[in-house]
């Protein structure tokens, strides 16, 4: 067995734990060990599971355990909620009832940047090490695994999906997953896996690696424990899936948090950046286009070229897509001729005044309906990608303008289906308050986006937005076509 | 009088006129004729409203008109919805009826490319100004003016106030008021003025210096008619008032669309950005920009320094917020010691752990709230702004967590209204879909956002827009401090 073989099983069975432990399971509707609880219950997960504290009974109805070894079964998993000084002591425990991997949530280590803290950390590591237990942690949420139903976060998605993610910090690890499902992605396995001081992020990579439900994996790092070792994996890994990458601390101010929130150390973000495009990982630069490109990755076929046809939006929304569209590096293309000369016998005026992107209001009063015009550029061999432009300004006024909108989206979405052409949508993404949310605009462009999704359509906030994460995308399978690597 | 003064009183008579008829009004819901009177009537104008159309009798319960020469008022001002080709017969008339200005709704004429058209709009325009009539357009949406309730699109924001804006687009006129106000700016004056025929760019900013009631003032560009009078007036104008300036038509293909949509020579985007560089005006790169812009200037006084402190949010939100801020230009400064000593009082761990940007995990898990350490910095000399921060991801659940967020932006509400700094907040803005309008986490940011910007905080959707957008306006308010203008 080679040392990632050994290291792909022991991290499988963290993935699928047949039973798990809740060490500080209470009471406290704000603790951590009541929520974890809570999360495992409500999120379905079908293994046993004990919650373990000396002065509970019961907590939501199932049993509790004075400790570890009152536990009649096996445990294949802890998840630890108590505070740092008893965990040399649970280890002890765990050892004695042969558990193989703890999950530390147990923070206050090294992050905190106290001498006593970090040497605790240290010892607590190396006792681990000793006694052949896993450690993912300290200071972290641990591992969603929707296929067992098991999360490290309320409301999660438990439908599973393609995307593996290894997230450094907690906080994010929920708002990733969260924020990614809100546009159609589904996840396979993550893991948040804070200070790292036994598994860390080139583990969690060979695992997704090898993992048939990984497709696409997403990491946000603050730190590596081994730059060399991590690279070397990172660039065999980016050969076979995409690896979209947030590198946190790219800033003096940035450094310094990352430090006391995971005690990594950054780095220096120009040698990260030159080493990521060695390695062929993709880059985001924020959370927002992290979550933009994992949705252009999950949705989007292995796109090269870069071509695009833009159709619907009024004329200003048409000037800005196109702007947008060309500065981020995609290239939109003259309508070609052949496509002129058939909709100029619906109406000859289009000849001097149609242009790409294609401004709906230009079509309605040349009463060519839009997705007239999206099939045309669908059947052409002209255009890579096309994108469904929309407005929030309306032409008409509510049923008359939702039933526009909705009979161009119905269009569009068959043009999809018919499958000739990758196709995107961008639908404006208002920041309303809670006034608003009734407001019948806002509630269709929540209703157009939720339908575009569900058929498949991987749907951005603006022109800009979409064009960097596509750029990115056909970047990478250029690179990967040119190299013949598997896809 | 100078020439300028007489087109401020021109434009100032068609911002406030007694009496509006609508050329073209009909029964067409869909048709423009009807629902620029049905948006007056809804928008409560108070003055007479006179619909056009020799084929109706009344239209929403309004007596309808054959002609112009039959009403029996004086008429300020024609909304002309008409085909382009009766629109000098319309003049004529309007001239009989001693009309002053027109807003030609009307439009397929220049944008088109169409030589007839061209020559068309060249004719009307030749005869408005024989027959003394100003126009506005053609193919634009006209004028909106809250403190008159005028507007040109439907559920436009009636109450008025500081921002007045000039919008060559008819589209994005009703999108950028639209988006903005969810922000909580107010408008004074806005024009959608299209291919600018008559009046155009220039003439409008004239007006708008001059406008006691616009203090900033904020431009969507797709040409300029004549350059060197455009950016003498807009240096002018600079040096009294903010002039935050879209350009649209910066790329080829956009440069393309801006000719199709309003006929406009879009210019050479290199000498764009150099020119209004040097005339001081504030450039956005996008529409989300433009409105951030905007939002920064509404709510914010002339901040010239660029030291931030950030509170709020978990870990890895913190370390992003950091790089976002400092590679936007902003400093995030160390935590004075001065502040880690008070706040050591609380909890000496602060000591090592603490940093700016303030991870609200950390603050928890010391047990200090975050208001204090937003407040320890108001009253610093060491920060010029300060920015409260938020996650999407929950330290607790549901009612505990947002009793924790409330508590948080109530405190950091009463810190603003004690005026010491200036305040901003960040909020997210989940990408929702229609099934996700009523969960509890997605309102709780919805209210959050309404409370904060009805106390007058600007809130931005990310640290990044929240800080490119800072960035120019100190940069605006250090120049003109430096120079010495008003403000």
């Amino acid at each position: 067995m080679q040392p990632s073989a050994a290291i792909v099983k022991i991290i499988d069975d963290i993935f699928h734990p047949r039973s798990i432990a809740v060490v500080g399971a209470s009471k406290g509707h704000t603790s951590f060990g009541y929520q974890y609880l809570q999360i495992l219950v409500e999120s379905g997960y079908r293994g046993r599971l004990y919650p373990v504290n000396p002065q509970e009974k019961e907590i939501l109805g199932i049993q509790v355990y004075p400790s570890l070894e009152d536990i009649p079964g096996e445990i294949d998993y802890v998840i630890c909620c108590i505070n740092a000084r008893f965990v040399l002591d649970l280890l002890a425990q765990s050892s004695r009832k042969k558990v193989k991997a703890i999950h530390l949530f147990t923070g206050k280590l090294s992050e905190t940047g106290d001498e006593k803290a970090l040497q605790l950390e240290e010892e607590i590591k190396k006792r681990a090490q000793n006694l052949g237990i896993r450690l993912i942690g300290p200071n972290c949420m641990g591992i969603y695994n929707p296929g067992e139903r098991i999360a490290y976060n309320h409301d999660l998605c438990m439908e599973p999906g393609s995307v593996g993610a290894i997230i450094q910090s907690g906080g994010l690890a929920g708002e990733i997953v969260r924020l990614a499902a809100l546009r159609g992605v589904r996840f396979s396995k993550v893991v948040s896996y804070g200070n790292a001081a036994d598994l860390n992020e080139t583990d969690f990579l060979e695992y997704l690696l090898w993992d048939k439900e990984t497709k696409i994996i997403l990491m946000y790092l603050e730190g590596v424990k081994d730059g060399q070792k991590f690279f070397k994996t990172l660039r065999r890994v980016t050969k076979e899936k995409p690896v979209i990458v947030l590198k946190g601390g790219r800033s003096r101010a940035g450094a310094k948090s990352v430090t006391s929130h995971t005690a990594s150390i950054a780095g220096s973000i120009s040698t990260w950046q030159v080493v990521l495009r060695q390695v062929k990982a993709v880059q985001a630069n924020s959370l927002t286009e992290l979550i933009d490109l994992c949705t252009a990755f999950y949705f989007l076929p292995p796109i090269t070229g870069n071509r695009v046809g833009v159709v619907g939006g009024g004329g200003g929304k048409s000037v800005l897509a196109g702007d947008e569209y060309e500065e981020a590096g995609l290239e939109v293309v003259p309508i070609p001729d052949e496509i002129i000369q058939l909709l100029a016998k619906m109406n000859p005026k289009v000849r001097r005044w149609l242009v790409n992107p294609v401004d709906a209001s230009i079509l309605a009063s040349l009463n060519i309906e839009s997705a007239d015009v999206l099939r045309c550029m669908a059947q052409s061999p002209y255009f890579d990608l096309l994108c469904i432009n929309s407005s929030e300004d309306s032409l008409f006024y509510k049923d008359d303008w939702i039933a526009f909108m909705q009979s161009y989206m119905n269009e569009a979405v068959k043009i999809h289906k018919e499958g000739s052409k990758p196709v995107i949508a961008v639908v404006g993404n208002p920041e309303i308050g809670i006034s608003q949310v009734d407001n019948w605009r806002w509630q269709t462009l929540f209703r157009l986006r939720e339908q575009l999704i569900r058929e498949g359509i991987p749907v951005f906030s603006s022109a800009g937005q979409a064009a960097t994460a596509i750029v990115k995308l056909a970047y990478y399978y250029r690179y990967q076509k040119a190299e013949g690597y598997n896809k």
